[in-house]
């Protein structure tokens, strides 16, 4: 499918970082920039920007925080054919964190918030803009909200000069027809933005639901190396890249980064299709119970998993009787 | 999506059984067999019948041949909630080798064909069922077909009284939009009979397409627990049986088989997202090369496989000067 407006988003070491704290070497992180480049990725995602007071640095590696020193050196050299970008939570950043944008190593920060925050996320997107950056509202977890809190905040979006907004499937929970419920609801309602897509693999639909995303019309695409991510992982690049015909876009970088430096990294970090992931998808339920139980000594007891979420506990439905 | 109509078939040990020469213990197929009664699914294919002057019984296990006493003794003393299929291959079966269905463990026997051999599975499906088994017909690898053909296959097709026609995408090629075409086409072409889907999952398009098929009219639904296959592998059962809303249907025995029988198996043989499946899927080529490759050392080699496959052959292309 050739669209000339759509843009790609590699979002790995961002997402990723969720898995390892943001452990990547300066060396892995320069080699997924390289190959980003020359596959005429858009953008890459480097990572998070955080004041270093919310967050402690030896816990965290350096793309928690995205000083702009360590991203200078990081792509230092390459001809940057793909724009960097970062993501912001609110409240984890500081305006003092952010200089303007000639003085950055950034071309987009995007920020990232639930429905009920969606007034502090276009604050927040506003001052970014104002320092003349490219920017972008992605709020997440929309599968939990019902159609009215949606409607609310689409309408205070309207009214901003924001560029973008994204669906965001934080859970993997939707199929086809949700995405397309969704991404129309959005288009209809900011018929002048730029509508993105940002899926997760818990149930193998990341990439479906990406294509189906772009059947109605959504133009900014998030996808990562081999799908990298938190549990199950994201929309993969390289799948994502063979269904674009637009010719400015090339798979073999991306192959030749997979085969250095994300299968190793598999064999050290787990992601991909893991029940207890597939499951909490199918719930519509955050992943964080899963990963608590992949931690355990239980990891593979997929049934004790499904059964502790599934059983209703007494206390809950003790009102029932 | 509640569709009464819909059958569920698990191809776990025919299609799985191309991985590892259908070499499954009587005890592995005997859990599979319980926890497809246990989940409610309504068939389980449980290899390909064949004669054994065709295949070394050396070199294959009991289930490339089906043999009805071997099936007798495995399912001996289950509840028979699931009903029992196999496939046959044109030219491999011999009618000596089907009994007439009261002396049979089998209900159904599929036929698989290539759509140039469609009239030679007429033939063979007629003799199937006046045998009084059900049966199918599985034209493999439609994505390689002109409409021409397609139509004139179908055709044919409309004259019989063969229950059902499945759409395969043999290669893993098809997108949404393939599925659509080719489900409503098929739907058209053969108004009194059921549309079955068969997807393999090269580019993580199993599941969503066995949706989409759904969501076109298609009520045959091929599927495989944990996936299993050869190459990719298919449709997940398990993720089928979340999204299918009907109350016969259980998960639970699903995920209990996988931690028991599929963990272990696929820690001793490959199947699932492996990038030059993926290639193949995208070039809508028999996984032959792919499997080879991963045969070799040079398996993880994926930048040297997609080079292979993308440049062109010096004396292909002579003619093109």
């Amino acid at each position: 499918m050739f669209k000339p407006e759509i843009r790609v988003l590699d979002c790995s070491i961002r997402d990723g970082g969720l898995i390892n704290q943001w452990q990547f070497s300066d060396e892995f992180v320069r080699a997924n920039y390289q190959a980003d480049c020359a596959a005429g990725v858009d953008y890459m995602e480097i990572g998070y920007k955080a004041s270093k007071s919310q967050f402690d640095p030896e816990k965290f590696g350096k793309w928690r925080f995205c000083a702009d020193d360590d991203i200078r050196r990081v792509v230092d050299g390459i001809e940057p054919v793909t724009k960097l970008a970062c993501m912001v939570d609110i409240g984890r950043v500081e305006e003092k964190d952010i200089v303007p944008v000639d003085q950055s190593p950034f071309d987009m920060i995007r920020v990232a918030c639930y429905m009920r925050e969606v007034d502090k996320a276009i604050a927040l997107a506003n001052m970014i803009m104002d320092k003349g950056y490219e920017t972008t509202i992605n709020i997440m977890a929309v599968s939990t909200n019902i159609e009215r809190e949606i409607d609310e905040a689409l309408n205070d979006l309207s009214k901003t000069k924001i560029p973008s907004v994204y669906v965001v499937d934080s859970y993997g929970a939707m199929s086809s027809e949700d995405v397309t419920f969704l991404v129309n609801k959005y288009r209809v309602a900011l018929p002048d933005k730029m509508i993105g897509i940002h899926t997760h693999n818990n149930r193998q639909l990341a990439f479906s639901n990406t294509i189906q995303a772009i059947i109605n019309g959504a133009t900014m695409l998030d996808a990562s190396v081999y799908g990298i991510g938190r549990g199950p992982g994201n929309c993969c690049l390289e799948l994502l890249l063979t269904f674009l015909q637009n010719p400015k876009y090339h798979l073999r970088p991306v192959l030749e980064l997979i085969q250095s430096h994300y299968l190793p990294l598999r064999e050290k970090i787990e992601w991909g299709y893991i029940i207890p992931y597939m499951i909490t998808g199918m719930l519509n339920e955050h992943p964080r119970v899963a990963i608590a139980f992949r931690d355990s000594p239980e990891r593979d007891n997929f049934v004790k998993f499904y059964d502790m979420l599934t059983t209703p506990e007494p206390d809950v439905t003790a009102g029932r009787k």
